[in-house]
């Protein structure tokens, strides 16, 4: 049942609560009831529009990826200041030939200089490889239910 | 004032039209005119429920590096194809030493396998490097304003 | 209990039943039942003499890193002929640059070569890349318990 | 002879040394003199209880590539370190792009971090490369006799 | 003499041929022969105004490193053909890595994939790598004499 | 009519200013005014004789791709420093695995380890990587108009 | 002694039969023999001149790194075919990420690109990667004795 | 002429001086002169027996491509040190991804790792490859005249 409610406010968080309660055959206030107990456990995080970022001017779309200098503790303090740069929207501490994978969109090539700029600027950043995207073919953080 | 209104349906979709009308200071149904034009013309492409994956069990997260095999518009179709992949939900066509990046998520190994079966036996793909991730640090897909 | 008994037989399987009995506070009969138990249920897959192999003969340790060409259900069967090449005694299907990954132990460089010319005689291998060990420093395939 | 005896020994070392006897064709008290030969002269290392990890809830397996930063002395005093991580259970010093290649047995992505880590704080580690284990194809330490 | 004529052209070939005749202290008919010498010699390719490229609209600056599939005589036609794409302004056949190393311009993204796409698209292409400029610190053409 | 006039003068800029006058149809004195502003802002940087590097002598030609030691403003200061280099013509500072990528004509092997060696002797260069040409395809910085 | 003479040839062959007599301390007919014995057993293979290429205008040397098709077979053959190229002087068959490692030298750049296309053209070579030296800094066949 | 006495000596430094003049057609005591001037000058360096380096124990042959750290001066002295570590028999400084690269004989493994210990303990080198070769397919310095 909770996954039925799931994947409709994934869906459509727009839904009026009673076209809901239709489509899940609950009483508005027993879903009203789920959806709060969703949300307090976290598995509900927030209620978000989706807005399409090239429309807004975000045009530079870059897929980073980062090397980071070894030592104590490197890559908690390290992960946090690169997830906090201004223009990267998702970051992953990975196993692999990389430490950091990060996804970044800007306003210009000036504007995707300056993000290269914070990492390169950032103690513990070794080294940078920055993919230009030259075309989104897919941005939907939905997950399958 | 359009992108106020953006800002806060971005940042909560769920406040109720009246507030969000005195917050930006418009009366109800101008803020009503204008969130439906920002909606036609696609500006706004949906209001959603941010789930907390790992929650719903989504344990296996994995940014992949794809290299194509070259020919006559092959990126187009082969895109296409990558991007519908269960468990694919970002994909991106780079400039630089890979042609497509994408990002999945998936269950436990068997179910990263099968992305990776699903990449390996596609004929287009010349190889794929997965990386896997040790930790999500950020996943926020909202648009600076 | 049982990872006690785990834990004493994979240390040395040689250790007479009424002196494991002793260690473990069981009497010979139950220790016996459970053995069984663990050895029936899998958990136990068979005892064995660890042989020195360079005291053997063994000189040449190699580890050899392996991409596959790409195309339907290529692993499962790549995989197994692999594995089943003399002289290789750990093979592993990988995420990340390589496909497989494969330890190999030989005689002398001619044993070396035959390995290495099975892998690039096979159809389906793509590339392999050796690294040969100066030195072993641990092979222990012990479980910590 | 001696062949004989050890690869009878090394295939199911429960054999009782009446049985083993009669195999190879020789009385129990000289066979008895001759593996206590093996034993002290190093050929015979131990007999141990083959455990299926995974089993035993270690599902997280890596093959972890290591480059170490240059200096004197430096592979003998990090080779040692390195091999006595937990987890860890065979590491090489090889020559190639690499300098260090280890195997490593982790309970899950938190553990499979921990050890991560451990290389990643030690100095003189300059970078690594997991490559996670999708699928365990062998694992069979004995020595082809 | 001559390399004192060629250095003032290559600086400014839009000063007129009397200036020029007093700076290198020739009567003007001399030296006039002597340019026409040097232009049918080959020395001299031919004059022209530097424009900035910028300025004119061509934003997306790349060099792409470039591997052909090897064969029969692959590198001169296929040179000849990434020559003559719109777009690329210098080539060069390298020993290294790569087998061309090539220079781009480009108005906009879609354009710089167009280039990308004819590259992709060529039979005897393999692999490219397109490094997108962040920033042009220098082009000058000019020859140091 | 712009775009008419720069075509031609990047063509062949030694073009007497009645003939040019004559081909875009305009009176010499509004064409001379009309260069005049083109010169002012920049679009027209200059008039150069093109010649043609290998009959002068220079016979070494090279890609260097160029990798930074990371820190605080290191590519403004780098980079100039870099494209005073004599013998460096072109330098880019790029996104992507290098930091900056340039382009060197030396008068032989000694002169080009003489660039090489003032790259490598430049503090904040971590990594050079030259490509030798083996043959110049084409190089034309004319802009498509 | 055997040594001691092979030290001495291996140094200088030019050196009379008497003279190198006195210093190993043998008679001259005892010394002959020995040496034919050398000859015959193979283990000297000849003697020569050496000179020095450079002065003979082999200029342009290079270090060729060359990664082979696979398939059945495929060294043998195409090592041979490698080795017989004019200005190959040293070619290996080695483990690692490559498969040959060739010692290449050229009276000039087209030599070179000869050398080059000869591999390139060659069924079964699938990449090369020239390294071209700067400078030679040591080359002495001599084996320490 | 100078040439046919080169070649001569090349193939076979035994040839007495009788039967060489006859071969080149020249009468003794020029011949002489000639191969004196040739020695002085520089083109003849020695004469010595080569020696089957496998017959002599040296088993391991192995191709280094040496990383070094940048800096003044770095590879004049780093490249003089490292052509004098006892096993390596040439030596070169290039251009392209590696620094430098060395050909190096050893008797056993344990030899191989001193000289690959000597590398890794000398300052300023930052990384080795050692490609141990598998077979070598031809190794005969004689230049082609």
């Amino acid at each position: 049942m909770d996954l039925a409610i799931l994947r409709f406010l994934q869906e459509d968080s727009g839904t009026p609560l009673d076209d809901l309660g239709k489509k899940v055959n609950l009483p508005k206030s027993t879903l009203y009831d789920r959806i709060r107990k969703l949300e307090k456990s976290g598995v509900i995080e927030g209620y978000h529009a989706k807005l399409n970022s090239s429309r807004i001017g975000y045009d530079y779309v870059g897929i980073v990826l980062v090397k980071a200098r070894y030592g104590p503790h490197y890559h908690d303090k390290l992960g946090e200041k690169i997830a906090s740069i201004r223009g990267v929207w998702a970051a992953y501490y990975v196993f692999g030939d990389f430490d950091f994978i990060i996804l970044t969109r800007a306003r210009n090539r000036e504007d995707m200089m300056r993000i290269n700029e914070s990492l390169v600027n950032m103690p513990g950043v070794e080294r940078t490889s920055t993919q230009v995207a030259a075309k989104i073919l897919k941005e939907d953080q939905r997950v399958p239910l």
